[in-house]
């Protein structure tokens, strides 16, 4: 055997052992969130520090770095453009862990398991100055680690690259700044519209059952497979799972609103396509895995938007959803129903927003984080920069910070750049949309007869079975056959709601 | 710091990671059997391998080793009680750890996980001679695994010591003589007697949904703590969860009986009460673990048998019980139920057995394990021995081996000397109660009037908060004045079946 191939041998039962542990890490998280008894929570922070700190030592473990020392760019054109992939892909990562020191690392962890619990309470108490301080530290240390990890880049750019690799600000800020000035004028069109769509059934009295088994049965029809997956219940839907074939979805739900489930199931079951359609060969190897949270965030919105918030679907299972409902639905129809999941209206929280307000609440929160970064903006005037940039885009303005600057979670995690994935998901969803059916024209007589098969197989080659084998920008191109272009994600949020507003 | 103390916190710190450890692969394992999707079977047993190989390398890591050698026996005079046997208890289990070599561990571990889906392939065909093999590399192995681990010690009580440590045939067996000879007439005399309880009302329609909310009622009422545990379905009932403040029973429902489901949650309850009752101090270290099997059955017996067969029991939930089946329960009474739950009946499967006649599918196993051990039986032989002993004790003959020498997973996992551990915790079960009642005298009353404070109170204090500061030999003296005793058990049974089927 050559020593290549040796090598690479003892490199791939390293990284499968890694990705083992990852996967019993990811096991503990979803029990973590899904069925641990609250009295565990002090012990099971203990447990996760213990294997993480496995997990650390393994990446850090100096044999790996001699195999990689080894499986240098010039040695390795012999062999295939996966295992190409793996070794670049564990040099990436095995450098990154390398390079934050243990100090980091750590108070990092600590830092973030202490400030959930405050976040929680200043969330609860509508307390923003208890938080602030986290914040603030949080900021010093993600600076900190950009520094370490990519000492050339902006620090905000090397943050963003920790979800949305190879992306930067000033692809984001151009498109961006295209949405604000597309967008802004259309859902003040959609609000000053003398036509809007009635929801009123879409509220009342919905049995959980019921919906549970609707969102089970749509799930699967559009091809979650759950003899590889799960579907639960947690306070924040999500999916999780530590494989392929174990994949796990979960949503909440509330009697009085089906739609909010029912979407949230269909969102995350976009994501539990891509798990589940990951390649065949080396499931356990790193070039298999999913690419960035935006591709990710691509399939769940292609799933939710473009697929189930169209026309066709709501066609399709309209009498399905009417037959669960009846008492609700009774006078309704497939146009009623579409255009009322369809509404839109700005309001104060970004997970409740609907398609068109969505990318102003993220615009908002890369705004700001962009200026903390620069240091254009300090963490003490948020409050009040919230308040004006809610205003301004989307003419409300949250009474509370509770709704305000203390929703969302992600920054008591130090999750500083992973807000912008959400609309970049939402642009790639359209741009791959757009091209699927261009390749496919049957899409939406398919969808409208519930034949969902074509569509996920597609995906599932296009993207799923893709891998880490290219970059984003590399995918998009070779799926679309040109890069990142909003114009699609403006063009079709006009012609849609200038059609259910009556604009034009 | 003395070196001395500085030693046993570097011992803590590495028992806390292991245990921390242990806790998580806890956790997989009951989700392995709980949560689980189908098709995640062969990514898990790489999951749970790659952990193992993690905890096996902490638990033979040299600087533990370095550790215990400061931490001689000599040297430790001046630590507390508890300390100390954290020192014991780790050094024993480094020792046993160490004592086996890797591939005896990967080989038995490899066997395991093959031979358990041969086991159920087998058990399904009815096809012995499948099993066969297996059945005779694993008794090699665990004999192998006694000369490595206790090299002067007869095997199989090396391998009874595994599980019910201090345990050997020596004590083994005349306890069990004593319960052929008193319990096989007494199963005769009850199957003639001309008086058999009714049990007709027993079967029937139990929503499971109504079985639940009672069994977790009473589960709750005898001291179960919900916020730190959970109670969910399997195939098999078991406890499970990774540390006290994370217990984790389960149960299965069948609708055509509900006493079966609710007594295993009641026997469950028993171990998990077990575990949520352990000491304050040090519960990630080993002097805080629950001592043996016996002794852990001895706490589910408890609480099945002593506590939830008796008469008082019976007259606290009778019309709890009645009211949540109230057709099937109509005409009875509180001593009609009494008498349904504890009537006796020889019968093919273990599991399945009353109080009265399992202890001898016990022995019977015991038996064929001290003669597979000493090589007076051979495994080809067991079909025959299991019919003709089965006739022997309990008068019925299995009519395929499905029913007979298939029917327990046990084998299959290698775990020989486990079986004795059942029959002495019902010893020790009904021995600890005969003390308890001593010291409570209001104990009837309490459970007729459904306070089980003190109960629970009383076990805590005597057997869970004790973990493993002595030994089960220690232990039954300590809280009984007496070494086991099998007289109790013997007299108890014959008052109780006496009674109930009129034989006097």
């Amino acid at each position: 055997m050559s020593t290549i191939t040796k090598s690479y041998q003892t490199l791939v039962g390293k990284l499968e052992e890694i990705s083992h542990l990852n996967g019993v890490m990811a096991t503990i998280g979803w029990d973590h969130q899904v069925m641990m008894p609250s009295g565990a929570a002090e012990i099971r922070s203990e447990q996760i520090a213990a294997l993480a700190g496995v997990i650390h030592e393994r990446m850090t473990d100096p044999h790996l770095e001699d195999c990689l020392d080894v499986l240098k760019e010039e040695n390795i054109t012999s062999l295939s453009k996966i295992e190409r992939c793996n070794i670049i892909e564990a040099r990436r990562n095995v450098t990154l862990e390398a390079k934050v020191p243990k100090r980091l690392v750590q108070e990092m962890a600590k830092l973030s398991s202490q400030s959930h619990l405050i976040w929680v309470a200043a969330r609860q108490e509508n307390k923003f100055s208890d938080f602030a301080p986290i914040l603030k530290r949080f900021l010093e240390l993600k600076k900190e680690w950009a520094q370490c990890v990519f000492p050339g880049m902006d620090p905000y750019d090397a943050n963003i690259d920790n979800f949305e690799r190879g992306t930067v600000k000033d692809e984001i800020t151009p498109i961006f700044a295209r949405l604000k000035d597309e967008l802004i004028p259309l859902i003040k069109a959609v609000q000053d519209s003398s036509y809007q769509p009635n929801t009123s059934f879409l509220h009342g009295k919905f049995p959980v059952k019921k919906q549970e088994m609707l969102a089970r049965q749509i799930s699967q029809d559009i091809g979650f497979q759950f003899d590889q997956g799960r579907m639960d219940v947690s306070v924040h839907p999500f999916c999780g799972g530590s494989h392929p074939t174990d994949v796990r979805i979960t949503t909440r739900y509330q009697e009085s609103n089906f739609i909010e489930s029912l979407y949230a199931v269909i969102h995350e079951t976009g994501h539990g396509l891509y798990e589940q359609g990951r390649m065949l060969e080396g499931r356990s190897l790193p070039a298999s895995e999913s690419l960035t949270m935006g591709i990710h965030e691509s399939q769940s919105l292609f799933w939710e938007r473009m697929i189930a918030q169209s026309k066709p679907f709501c066609s399709h299972y309209f009498e399905t959803i009417r037959a669960t409902f009846p008492e609700n639905l009774a006078g309704e129809s497939a146009t009623s129903f579409y255009q009322a999941i369809n509404s839109c209206k700005p309001d104060f929280i970004r997970v409740e927003a609907d398609e068109l307000t969505y990318p102003l609440h993220v615009i908002l929160r890369y705004e700001i984080e962009c200026g903390l970064f620069d240091g254009s903006i300090s963490v003490d005037d948020l409050p009040g920069i919230w308040g004006e940039l809610m205003f301004k885009y989307l003419g409300v303005k949250p009474p509370t910070d509770t709704l305000g600057v203390l929703q969302d979670s992600h920054w008591s995690g130090g999750a500083f750049g992973y807000f912008p994935s959400y609309t970049l998901g939402a642009i790639y969803a359209c741009q791959f949309y757009r091209s699927m059916v261009k390749e496919l024209p049957d899409t939406e007589e398919n969808i409208s007869t519930g034949n969902f098969v074509p569509i996920k197989n597609w995906l599932n080659e296009k993207i799923h079975c893709q891998g880490r084998l290219c970059t984003p920008q590399e995918l998009v191109m070779q799926v679309t056959g040109e890069k990142l272009n909003p114009d699609y994600f403006v063009s079709y949020l006009n012609k849609k709601y200038t059609e259910i507003y009556r604009l034009s």
